[in-house]
């Protein structure tokens, strides 16, 4: 069994396991979870984007290694978003997060499914590959903050 | 083939691959992303805990769950520690994560050794082993904040 079929049934798992289990004490605690969430696929995420815009050389181990960890990490910071915590301040979500749940939540899907495919990409030691499902992914995260983010 | 031996492989595989790809632009960067992660990290082992502590209901699905982001988090915040970030606020790491580096680096793996058995005892679906491996993960925890970590 490869290791792309190890992380995909892994993240699978988490995705059915984890929203019964996602519970915050206070609503910032869920805005810290989330921000921590989306700062960490950031990094991560980032790590890629230098490869795919040939900032740093192409190392085909690291970038399946971020890729792993951004797919991994695409699950966790949806559960952050409960009710009453969005915001008006630059960077903070939009009403609207809540209000067009359904098309929120296909947004967010969006994303995860783009990064699982990204991680597929990142295996093929391909830098072309790698470019192509980079654009993909970064392409479904400004969708979703065009949309769901106060600029 | 288990999800533990996924989970297990997929961390086994980040470990190898992961330091190499480690890298912060500036300090800060570091500061918050090992931040980010511990953070993430907790959230889900403060979860495990509650039911260990009898605070919420055994859930075996959901601990097992956390247990494996746990698992996942362990490996990642400590790419973060780069030079010249320790502190003297409560919480800042002390000098000696540097000074003493591999006693800190042993207590990194003591932890991340605690935390994958603890992936382990989670699917067992017995309280009586969560709370034991629980207990000894949150022993490595405190271990090493008490000898690394400013009070």
């Amino acid at each position: 069994m490869s290791r792309l079929m190890l992380v995909c049934a892994t993240v699978a798992g988490l995705a059915t396991a984890l929203p019964a289990a996602a519970q915050f004490q206070r609503p910032d605690d869920a805005v810290k979870y989330r921000k921590a969430g989306f700062q960490i696929m950031a990094a991560h995420f980032g790590r890629i984007g230098a490869m795919a815009n040939g900032r740093v050389p192409f190392d085909a181990a690291a970038a399946s290694a971020n890729a792993d960890v951004v797919a991994f990490m695409s699950k966790l910071p949806f559960a952050g978003f409960v009710d009453g915590t969005s915001g008006s301040a630059k960077g903070e979500p939009k009403a609207n997060v809540w209000s067009e749940k359904a098309k929120f939540e296909a947004a967010a899907s969006k994303m995860q499914e783009e990064v699982a495919k990204l991680a597929v990409a990142a295996k093929a030691n391909n830098l072309d590959q790698l470019k192509a499902a980079f654009g993909s992914a970064a392409g479904s995260c400004k969708s979703c903050h065009d949309d769901f983010r106060v600029q």
